[in-house]
């Protein structure tokens, strides 16, 4: 090709367990066809490095270090918590990033994130249109929430779930053998502000005999029947375990977090929810508790990875890649689950428009009736995204996560403040 | 032998990762001496079942389940936090100890556990021999905090420092792909009241060019040095990790953890150190935080097992039955370090005279000069625990754990309230 065009790639919000296998998938796919695509510059810290024209030369990273992306968690160049606002209260800014995209001769825009960055993906690949700058723009699915439309499930997630149900299971094992004469309720905290997904993953413990209790974002929080259930398992099986999400909130809406807990001092405290759900058992009842608040932890934890996860990351990276060779614009892979058992999943296409700004939440009939559990159904479909291990080479007891040498390009424009 | 003794195993205190791995050693080394002892006969929930005459046969356990007990976490048979009183004060219940053992030909009592057990072993010899019932008494070390004397580290504690080593790196990790837009500080809460080892494997992520901060029990907390530091890492890396033990406190012995805190009606609320630290960083500062509390996670994590720890915790159960057989009395092996690079360790003897009721803390040399980081020294003395990895099979995405059958033999002996 004469004029070959230049690929933009960032990665956008929460960074996940295997956001970088898609940065790998995508990079690495595109060195491939380095025919038809020039380089690939990547955001320093997401869009921001877009906006101002910070943008990192992936072609001086060696293939070593693009191959080990595959395993390392976090965003190898940077993510950022920036949403662009509607073109109506900010085309300065779509301007600006078609304006870099155009300087450094970019003509595909592809955007790792979740569903605000679908969106702006979206007004991109429209604008660009409209400002004759045409830039092929194709939306990267990830996220831990598991809430993107359209895709059977997100990159990211299956990990967090993976993690989140060994963690149930093993700390549950722990409880039963002190509930004797120490700890007879364990709760765990989990990520998921709308939509109970990780939390649901706690549930799969039950498989293994454990007694969980789950308190989805999706059911509004009942303390007396919550209370029951507890004591109820405890009298029955000895413990219980809870996993909590920390989008569980009172009818009102308020989250159990915001318990308007003070310190000494008279601050507001800011705490989690699993201490106030723990508070609250052992108010009730007087039992000994322990709790976890897994947090970063959770997202971050590439070293039990999902095996289905981290293959799709990456295959969501390359598909990418393929589509914008095809000529796709405004588009986003997903996952297209064929079949459960044995799981058979393939490559599909998302319209953007279609998958900005939408949610999804777990279906009801993925929760029992008492809204503690999670049924069959939901079991089925989140096996499968836990299967298989994946790990990462070890050096001296610690895996062997890359750090790139992320240097940028040369700037062309005028500086942008944002 | 015409008579043959059998033997009796409990689980003491809080498990482990790798407690299970030590009875497992106890008895496959057991039952490949057939001809010297008897049947192994288990606590159930540690000595409460020897008090209770609840004697779970071990010898109803498939061989497959008992080597499924080396990659199980938890206690297999139950454990139990109960503390034997002094023998002045509760003579009645060393007697009844013996009584049991006498009743079921018990002539080996192989204790698992940490400080508080080695002492109550140490007492059964004793006893037992002035009662004439001599019964071999042969402690095995357990203890994730890894502070029993003269052996060089404690089951338990490696696959704990290796999980919270690499928690601290894939969290800092995130944080730093964050730090740009959002949260710059990160505070994981780790175990560990008295002795900071935990925290100190929290330093091991340094060697990856995270900034780590640690808050050790060894060192009183100082507010305003522990702030300098925090910002003064914010300012030079963009971000920050801490990690606290729970037995962080201030000069006068308060631990962090007790801030007073209470929630809207007034009741006093039990939080963790780790929202404390995170609260105290964004008066300061204004830094966004983020905080994770592992509690049980930590020291349940058999996923993520250092491979010389679950090796190492096998041989002590097994080095444990055979000290029993050469006829040793009142011993606890111990791990004897020969050299950290290449790491040589070998089976020693302790007397347990010398090992009851001795704490051991970091030396000050392992802890930095402004007491928020490790040492070389340490270093290498932990790298070692945290080599190699040694992973539990896995099946539907979870790790296949046993659980054990856990019959009790009949009883003999009238009632015992405890």
């Amino acid at each position: 090709m004469a004029n070959k065009k230049n690929a933009f790639y960032a990665q956008s919000g929460g960074v996940t367990a295997v956001i970088n296998a898609s940065a790998c998938g995508v990079i690495e796919t595109a060195r491939k066809h380095g025919d038809q695509i020039g380089k690939v510059y990547a955001g320093r810290n997401g869009i921001i490095g877009a906006l101002t024209e910070d943008l990192i030369d992936t072609s001086l990273e060696s293939s070593e270090d693009i191959a080990a992306l595959r395993h390392t968690p976090s965003g190898g160049f940077g993510s950022c918590r920036y949403k662009l606002k509607s073109l109506e209260k900010n085309r300065r800014e779509y301007e600006r990033l078609i304006e870099v995209f155009k300087a450094h001769n970019i003509g595909y825009f592809f955007y790792n994130g979740g569903g605000d960055s679908a969106d702006t993906c979206y007004k991109v690949s429209q604008l660009s249109e409209a400002m004759g700058f045409p830039i092929q723009a194709i939306h990267v699915p990830k996220t831990v929430d598991n809430d993107l439309p359209i895709t059977d499930n997100c990159p990211g997630f299956g990990s967090v779930a993976k993690y989140i149900a060994v963690s149930t299971l093993e700390a549950s094992f722990d409880v039963r053998s002190m509930a004797k004469t120490s700890t007879k309720v364990f709760v765990l905290e989990v990520m998921g502000r709308h939509a109970g997904w990780i939390a649901a993953a706690g549930g799969l413990a039950e498989q293994r005999g454990i007694p969980v209790v789950i308190l989805f974002p999706e059911i509004e929080f009942d303390q007396a029947k919550f209370l029951a259930k507890v004591k109820d398992n405890v009298q029955k099986h000895g413990f219980c375990t809870v996993v909590v999400s920390e989008g569980c909130h009172w009818p009102d809406g308020r989250f159990l977090a915001e318990q308007g807990t003070r310190d000494a001092f008279g601050h507001a405290q800011l705490g989690g929810a699993a201490p106030v759900v723990a508070n609250m058992v052992k108010e009730a009842f007087g039992y000994k508790f322990h709790w976890a608040v897994a947090d970063y932890l959770q997202r971050a934890a590439r070293h039990l990875a999902s095996r289905s996860d981290v293959e799709q990351a990456y295959a969501m990276g390359k598909a990418a890649v393929e589509f914008a060779l095809a000529g796709d614009n405004a588009v986003m892979p997903a996952v297209v689950r064929k079949s459960s058992s044995p799981y058979v999943w393939e490559v599909g296409k998302a319209d953007l428009a279609n998958v900005a700004n939408v949610e999804k939440f777990m279906p009801r009939d993925f929760i029992t009736e008492d809204g503690f559990g999670i049924t069959g159904k939901c079991r089925e479909y989140l096996v499968p995204l836990i299967e298989g291990e994946d790990y990462p080479p070890y050096e001296g007891g610690l895996p062997r996560y890359v750090t790139l040498k992320n240097v940028a390009i040369e700037k062309k424009l005028p500086a942008f403040e944002i």
